[in-house]
């Protein structure tokens, strides 16, 4: 079987760009097995990508390399950089997408222009930087190979919680088909009788979605570990009007408002 | 070459969830040849994802293991199930969705924690108990080794259409894109002189969309053998405003209104 | 590795006829590899197609057999066709939308019966009769075996560009999802100064998105060569409440306005 290549970016579902990305790939390295991990990331929505790459990275096979195209500063001096966090690899623009897997890793900015196509288009650096790249990553070069080392890549955009004890403060990052809201508090730091308040509203708890009443705004440990707010049969997201920014707090469920 | 597992949920294409699924399955599974059915299906829409599988699961080869997920009451009492209906394997959950391949199948309620992902989360089965499950199977790992023999699963949620002498009565059941409107009444129930009346007006029989004057409604034969609205360069569903559950009525084409 | 088949249709992301075509195709061929260009085609835009072919298909490897439904003839008297480009082979309807392909090409009429799904469904060829057709293509069945040669097939449907000395005067022709407007003008055609003027206005020229003031339209060489119109965080299509047809007269650019 050949190596698996896995592509993020914000194009489009169906986007000929993302068809483009596949025909380099698969003319560079024939054997590449190419998953679509999403193409759906709001446009230029580093945050989102992250959010996404959270997720989606950990549940692939160690060894797959993934290609991270959310890129409003293509073309301009922002660097294209790979990097590698013990074995998973990935390969994208400078800009805080791959923030989340800097801490320990191996990270080089690109200069391989041999490898990269001749003069590359400067507004598609997915096609004519990132996939010739990758499929030389997935097809076994090392990563040193692929330019020099740096150590001051963009980290993580994404906010994070903090303590005001006896409260965590988090926030909501993205909705899902759902409605249902990510936040950025984990559920490990949590105590197990964490309660949860928006807007000042002790919002109730619950482990599954059918476990509430409809239309009834409860907040859970989503499927990724974190607190998640969602509503039975309906939408988190429809219920603020929102989906990203709003202000959750947690805390002992001492009482009960 | 590896089996080919299909995947079929409401998840939306692009969607995280559907990449978190294909990681475990490729995680479980390396040369698992993974097809999306569709990740279009309306959210928790049983009854729109029970046609796409009427249509599809047909259309693929023997031994593919189809993974369905459009699963409202996940983590609540509903059982999880596989079935297998002589070379076809489905996965997913005991709600109806898989009704349609219940008749003559042999049935068996999921009970293999080991093979689940240890503390499946309340709110992701897909991820967590019907990917590792479904890749099992489609390794070849029996069905009987997966939990205990049931009889008593959810049937399939469609309408059936009723005879009512000379008439066959049906209904719409969804649109696709071109605003075409399936029905359940199949072209093999009718005589093969059939009319068709909605709202009791005649609408004109054609072969073939192209066939038809522009925006004019017409009756034919789907390409699933199923009787079907449509209009021509135009929407059938524009036309009733409505997708799912318009009456129409089938019977031998005597008159002309 | 097996054969590499591409898709692009108008059916929709995750519709059920893509799972049909590709049920057909991994029955027929086990070893395919098949890989989605799109199915974003808006409804019957044969010229939508066309520009994304004349991008997609030369990124594919050789030897990729690409399938194209775009088809609102289907079942009347327009012809399938297959044709063979070098080592480039597309199947599809003879409406224009492989006539990019034409000029020095092979063409047949498909005519083999025997391939075919027995009694096609007048309104779905892209299962009965091109997936079918397209499996035996890739398998390595020669062209000639597909049917009878023909000369008149249908040639792209795409407005030329027109010199108008000193001008040149193109259109625009399609939108991506960030609003950026593709035209049918080539940079290959335009002086190294070459200057853009939308209805009258000059447009200022860039090499890339980010290095133009936010909100202002510009003109560059897009990624396929050709001259595009983008809004750099905005939307040119939004800018104009158009993508296509949009006249663009291009020339030496010799003055400011």
């Amino acid at each position: 079987m050949g190596p698996l290549i896995a592509l993020t970016t914000d194009f489009g579902t169906g986007s000929v760009y993302v068809a483009e990305m596949k025909g380099v790939l698969l003319a560079s390295l024939p054997d590449a097995r190419i998953v679509d991990v999403t193409h759906e990331i709001p446009p230029q929505s580093i945050r989102h990508a992250e959010v996404v790459l959270r997720r989606a990275a950990g549940a692939f096979p160690l060894d797959t390399v993934h290609v991270v195209v959310v890129d409003p500063g293509v073309g301009t001096a922002r660097r294209p950089i790979a990097l590698q966090h013990r074995r998973l690899t990935f390969v994208g623009p400078d800009n805080g997408v791959l923030g989340a897997w800097l801490p320990g890793a191996e990270v080089v900015t690109l200069t391989r222009t041999d490898i990269m196509r001749s003069q590359p288009s400067p507004t598609f650096h997915g096609r004519d930087i990132f996939a010739p790249i990758a499929a030389e990553l997935a097809a076994g070069i090392p990563l040193a190979a692929m330019g020099p080392r740096i150590v001051d890549a963009i980290p993580s955009t994404l906010p994070s919680p903090r303590q005001e004890p006896p409260w965590w403060v988090g926030e909501t990052l993205v909705a899902d088909r759902f409605g249902n809201l990510t936040t950025n508090l984990h559920a490990s730091l949590l105590p197990p009788t964490w309660k949860a308040w928006v807007s000042g509203q002790a919002v109730p708890r619950v482990k599954t979605y059918g476990e509430a009443p409809t239309n009834v705004l409860v907040a859970l440990v989503g499927s990724d570990g974190y607190l998640e707010l969602a509503v039975n049969r309906g939408s988190a997201e429809a219920h603020f009007g929102a989906a990203s920014g709003l202000r959750v707090v947690c805390g002992e469920g001492l009482s009960d408002d």
